[in-house]
């Protein structure tokens, strides 16, 4: 392996990061508000929403890693700042600036997340006086507490930390993410923020870390929806003592394997999160024209919301799949398509090869079916392009945590 | 008025068309077989699905209408012919050459529509009997017969007829049309069938339709799938007596607004048929960059299933409106947008005005909410692109029909 789980590991595992929570009064008597702080000058990566309704903590954190000089994160779960127009903007940039004063930075080294509410403006007076506290209270043991005060619909914490040696030093690689139940095609309804002690050029690290966002947060799905808040950060601060890792570096690919396994983790914790799941839905996709055609493909799947329900019912229609990659908006060549059904117990249905519908008893079908972790196998004969996708299935309780969420604890 | 609405009108109401209905098994014990007959030449439109899975009677069909010579239509409900590779096309084929045989026509002037379930093959020798007993059995009076036939999952009958004056004479239009549950961007997941006994100038019909069909079956969703068996044929037999309907025609106005009074009839019928929905929905778009901007807008926001649930549940969370707006693909100036919810008694409340929310009671929104038919305006203040769409809430009932249709009648 080219990188080890660090048991209990967290967003402040790497060396030089610390975080400092605390409540302000957004989710009730729950902590809401985190700085996540470098103690050293930091190389960094993001990727933002393309939602065209960008929350005002995107469109500020835009202009902040544009100047690739990242020193402190302000997130707050609860609300988003989101459709809040001049106003909201200015109480984000009040929030941005009071992070930088009470930490010595400038405001341009002051990053900010949101998740929440869309159009409630923020308690900017209360939210004042709880950066002080967080500030006041950073440290390396807060990494978990920071994981949980991220959370909103969540059922369940999301970190993870992984270490690798490179140059003989240990190069650990941190992160912590928040998420369920709107996770769309281009990029989650996720908030995630990734720590390294790495030593990493900007240019390499921006390049790769949008390569692995292709293969992990943007190949996840719940419901189709992308948010105005969706948000990865990856922070790198080079006090592991490595030397730069860039596409010369001969031990990349160990750095390169350690992010994506830190990325993964968050982005399959965060799918087996999804609201009112049943099932965890995985769909392996190749011999497609493209890369991008076989992600598109995965995704019309993952996405159809018949597709979705007919795996809930535990029904073998997979004519559905067929009817949902038709409308994936890329060449098939029916002819040639081919799909198999198996779980994670190893069973298997071969359903239709070269377009034309097998035989095969409906009882193994039904026994495929019966398993929390479904895989969806299309072969299209095509071309090179492969790629792999997880959803879930869609449930009543979809519809309850949904609909009724303010019923729900 | 340019047209009146006839009580009780068929598809088969214009003068020369005939249908012919049986039950060959396909769906046990009703009838599931139609065939509908003009006895005179027609000119022809048709649009089909742009799924890439396309059944073999849209690939068939679509080289039908191209001949522009078509004198008849089979119909099939309960099974799709689709996903069913080489043997699929071959039975097409057969049931056309079959069809045309026994009315005395070239199997060119045959076009067939199939819809039902994917993957599984026709019950061929059983049709071509059947198709014999529906030919023996074509009578002007089976028009309502033939609409029930045609139906899968939909709970009504959707039929309508109206009759309007061109050149002093009555010129009637009738259709019937099948769909609920899986109606889509591009192209709803249904079959409809217009008929008229118009004289009607081929090239002036096709971009007619093209049109009417833009803002009728191309405004509506339920959940966002497109079928691979989506058809809206329409056929002019040219018996009413008028002068040839053109761009030139002096009434030809009169003839467009009856034709898409039938196809919005339709249209209409098929999303209050939507699976498991309790609501209607519309969404008003005006003031976007253009009226393709307009329309993704509104499909953007009936698409999302977070928006569904929310209606479904009565709460006036409008952020989910925003973030699904965001979504559309359409440039937007955030600062510029206003939100209004309203509905069918008149009442409404504004949420969001230059992109900022705006404050209200929120009893006043509840009781908006407590509605049938939710209306959701958008104006952008962009430019002058305008457009209506309907969709539905997301309830429980929907997972139950659509998960588990096999359990429900």
């Amino acid at each position: 392996m080219a990188y080890e789980l660090i048991p209990n590991g967290h967003v402040t595992s790497p060396t030089g990061f610390k975080a400092g929570v605390t409540s302000c009064g957004i989710k009730k008597g729950k902590d809401d508000l985190v700085i996540l702080y470098s103690e050293a000058p930091t190389a960094s990566a993001a990727v933002f929403t393309r939602n065209r309704a960008a929350a005002v903590p995107v469109m500020i954190s835009r202009e902040v890693f544009q100047l690739n000089n990242v020193r402190a994160v302000l997130i707050n779960s609860g609300s988003a700042n989101a459709c809040t127009g001049e106003k909201g903007m200015a109480d984000g940039k009040a929030t941005q600036e009071k992070t930088a004063r009470v930490l010595g930075l400038s405001a341009s080294q002051v990053a900010l997340a949101s998740t929440g509410r869309i159009g409630e403006l923020l308690p900017v007076e209360s939210m004042l006086a709880g950066i002080e506290r967080a500030a006041a209270g950073l440290r390396v043991d807060q990494g978990r507490r920071a994981a949980a005060a991220i959370l909103t619909s969540d059922t369940t914490i999301k970190e993870i930390a992984v270490k690798t040696t490179i140059d003989g030093k240990t190069v650990t690689i941190g992160g912590m993410a928040k998420g369920s139940g709107m996770i769309n095609p281009n990029m989650a309804t996720m908030l995630s923020f990734v720590t390294t002690d790495g030593l990493v050029d900007t240019a390499f690290l921006k390049k790769t870390v949008s390569e692995v966002v292709d293969v992990s947060y943007n190949m996840i799905t719940v419901d189709g929806d992308t948010s105005t808040n969706d948000t990865v950060m990856v922070l790198a601060n080079g006090t592991a003592g490595n030397r730069l890792l860039d596409e010369h570096h001969p031990e990349k690919a160990r750095f390169v394997e350690a992010l994506l396994a830190v990325n993964m983790g968050l982005a399959m914790a965060i799918i087996k999160d999804g609201e009112g799941a049943t099932k965890l839905v995985e769909a392996v996709t190749s011999g497609f024209a493209s890369t991008l055609d076989a992600r598109k493909a995965a995704k019309a799947v993952l996405n159809s919301i018949r597709v979705k329900t007919s795996l809930f019912a535990e029904d073998g229609y997979w004519g559905r799949i067929i009817g949902s990659l038709g409308n994936a908006g890329i060449d098939l060549e029916m002819d040639r398509m081919a799909l198999e059904l198996s779980n994670s117990r190893g069973q298997s249905v071969k359903v239709m090869e070269k377009g034309c519908p097998l035989h095969y008893e409906e009882s193994r079908l039904e026994q495929v079916l019966k398993d929390g972790h479904i895989i969806i196998t299309i072969t299209a004969a095509m071309g090179e392009g492969t790629a792999r996708g997880w959803g879930c299935d869609l449930s009543h309780d979809y519809v309850d945590i949904s609909g009724f969420y303010r019923h729900h604890p």
